[in-house]
């Protein structure tokens, strides 16, 4: 049987939380004298009492034993709760329903799809929520994937066990421990991003909204522009440079700042991201400078980097419409869609550390096609790998393809065109936020789709950001069987 | 050391028999008076002499040892240079070197995707030696699947393990009542097609065509209509049940014909072919029915059963332009392109017994998540599966859709569009033939495409044709050490 008080409790923590972040843009509003105000206040009040009803049912002082079930069944339903708690402002200031919970589940998940037009002329309130989501759901997804998902065994998520993930009795202390460690460090990455951000010309509320959505890898930006707005060359490699930090495992930060800085450079994942960027940014801006004249070499190389991070670290921020640069580029950024920075970071996708397993994998595999009786000994990050990962990740692999299939053919059926339909639900499910094509492409809005199209992107957003599995599993039968 | 000299000799022997089967285009060139005989007569000369050359070269009276490298080179090299040869004449006629072998390698691997324009008014010796060549092809892929395959374990093959595919001293004599066996089998369906064919309105010389292409899976065709040409409800009928027969396992044939009847309804693969295979046919029938008021329920069951038959058993005949039926088809066809029918079959594609496979699998990682503990027996078609099926299956499942994307990428870096590039790297990979859109798709052609196009994808139809594994691990630098 599935414990259900410590899933209503936790929930009910997890509402109060998001219920407080409510009244900031709330007060922004009041001072800025914008009606607004009022809808934030009346959200947050009703949030606040719901989630302070789920404390009180579930209170109990003898201590909460929680097991796999209550951690797959807590992680997915914090995911919709949230989002649907999160979409009352946006319903209250006058959005439909599927457009105010697509809005709110693209910004939980980091993924920074927008149906909202005309950012500029909207009050300041609701621009600060949107980036506040973002910022909480980039912090909660590290928490997760350090915390839960390794205990849950997602996608060879297993690899990343720490003791926290083991389930002792010092459990809880020590997970709270890595938790304020990694909100302590990711407040402290957000503050030197807000403080380089204004010292390059940003307004301290675009500062701030950025820095949110930077860190997060998320996306949404304060103006229709995107990030494009911002011509300074300096402020987009400030952008560059966080971006890339979000997409690296908050882990290793912690073991830096713990007196051990040379931790990023010998993790395995961290090399190969970086090395892999390093690789397409130069290959980009070789392309782009034999292609377009009008130039100059340093500028396509910021040209380049920026959108080519932005996508692989699965962040959805663009200066420049890179569906117009041709078919080469739309072939590669919809490739780029699929790769994610590391794992234990903001960043989505499939993730750097899957596909180094799977190239040992096919490695092995095809050494063991050779001679079938050689012995490979697997070894990932100087540890031997966990006897179950090789069939999780590749598992994973094929997953993930299969949804993005899944996902193409019911956009498709709706009666989106195929070049929408597949990027959007690349897009979605890796929770990068743009897709390609003249709707959802960089300089599209998700804004002019079909309802039921957004119910199912939303849908496609949560099942990304939690690595599928968790979700999948609450749709078989057989979980909710004894 | 990779032994060479097993590997020329029995390369001499495939030459030796396709030059012979060049006699046939010519006789008939030269019955019908027309100048090509020449060129048939001259490529078989020459492609005799060079096998001929091998076989002396690499005669020898010991025993030939071969092992698994000697396999999957001889698999690989088998192909190319029959693809090689049997572009010749195309050459003599007039096509580029490019176009030739897109054509041969398309035959050989009974893809079916053609260059040829305007083939009513083509001599029949020409018409003649591409349905041969899918004849061929057809049977060699099915010979290959029951007797190297299983013996190479690529791709989870190693399910269809029978004594054949022992490396014991009892080898040849089985082997040879296995080719023999199924040689005889593919013959008599042939046969009963070209009966059916011709019984229902089909010229001897379009019958014979037809029905080889027609069991083969393969989709070449001697009219610019493909199957549109012939009106006849009844033929289109014919060709569905043949182009089903041919996607059906021929070891299950072997043993209906030696006295159990009931083998082919006991296969587990057979079963959830037909199965789906009906399920998808109907469904696209109730929505062909919705969307067209021109035509009865019982065309709409034809015409869709035709398609969805064709593409689903990667045949690629066509009797309409599907991709004019709107955005869901476009979405429901692409997927289709992926099925393909069962192993150890003419048809090509993922193929049924792996997606059986990876259910079985997805639903024993689900139960494997939610209770660690719990031993599941993974048991299919009435056998425990053998320890590495599964990673091979999965990591088939992952590799192939990889293949896809970076073919797609390619032919978008030489400049299709998107549609274009994604879907004539599924039906080339797939070994489907007509792709999506104006130019690869049903009423299109591929003679437009550029010449590296072409080229790259004639290694996809390989790729695809041989279970991917079968290629790739050649070019791995490990296979040619030590």
């Amino acid at each position: 049987m599935i414990q259900i008080r410590p899933i209503v409790f936790t929930l009910g923590v997890v509402l109060c939380a998001i219920a407080a972040t409510m009244l900031l843009p709330s007060i922004v509003d009041l001072l800025d004298g914008r009606e607004s105000w009022t809808v934030f206040a009346a959200s947050s009040a009703l949030t606040m009492f719901i989630g302070g009803l789920m404390l009180l049912v579930a209170y109990d002082e003898r201590p909460m034993k929680t097991g796999l079930k209550e951690g797959f069944v807590l992680t997915t339903f914090s995911w919709v709760l949230v989002a649907a708690f999160s979409a009352i402002p946006f319903i209250g200031l006058g959005l439909p329903v599927a457009d105010a919970f697509f809005e709110s589940m693209s910004g939980l998940t980091t993924t920074g799809a927008t149906v909202l037009i005309k950012l500029d002329d909207l009050p300041r309130g609701i621009l600060l929520w949107r980036s506040l989501l973002q910022g909480l759901g980039g912090l909660g997804i590290v928490v997760t994937a350090l915390i839960v998902l390794p205990f849950l065994r997602v996608g060879g998520m297993q690899l990343f066990q720490t003791e926290s993930s083991d389930r002792s009795e010092k459990v809880l202390p020590r997970a709270l421990e890595l938790v304020s460690a990694t909100a302590g460090i990711y407040v402290a990455l957000m503050l030197v991003c807000i403080a380089l951000y204004m010292m390059f010309g940003m307004s301290p509320f675009d500062a701030i909204c950025h820095a949110l959505t930077t860190v997060a890898t998320a996306g949404f930006s304060t103006h229709d522009q995107s990030f494009g707005f911002f011509p300074s060359p300096w402020l987009q490699w400030i952008c560059i440079i966080f971006m890339i930090l979000g997409s690296l495992p908050f882990v290793v930060f912690i073991r830096m700042v713990r007196g051990e800085p040379s931790a990023l450079w010998h993790d395995e994942q961290v090399r190969g991201f970086c090395l892999f960027l390093v690789l397409v940014c130069l290959g980009t801006t070789l392309w782009l400078n034999s292609i377009r004249n009008d130039v100059t070499f340093f500028d396509s190389l910021r040209i380049a980097t920026f959108n080519v991070t932005s996508i692989v670290t699965t962040t959805g921020y663009a200066t420049e419409d890179y569906s117009a640069w041709g078919t080469t580029s739309m072939g590669l950024f919809f490739l780029l869609m699929f790769i994610g920075g590391c794992s234990g970071s903001t960043s989505g996708g499939i993730k750097i550390y899957r596909f180094q397993v799977a190239r040992m994998l096919t490695r092995s595999h095809f050494l063991h096609l050779m001679s079938p009786n050689r012995v490979v000994t697997l070894i990932y990050n100087r540890r031997r790998l966990p006897a179950d990962v090789p069939f999780s990740v590749v598992a994973f692999l094929a997953i993930y393809m299969t949804t993005v299939g899944v996902f193409t053919m019911i956009l498709a059926a709706i009666g989106l065109d195929l070049v929408t339909s597949l990027s959007a639900a690349a897009a979605a499910v890796g929770n990068v936020g743009p897709g390609l094509g003249e709707i959802v492409g960089p300089s599209g809005n998700y804004s002019s789709l079909p309802e039921t199209a957004k119910w199912v992107l939303s849908f496609a957003m949560l099942l990304g950001r939690l690595e599928l599995f968790t979700v999948l599993v609450l749709l078989r039968p057989e979980f909710w069987r004894g």
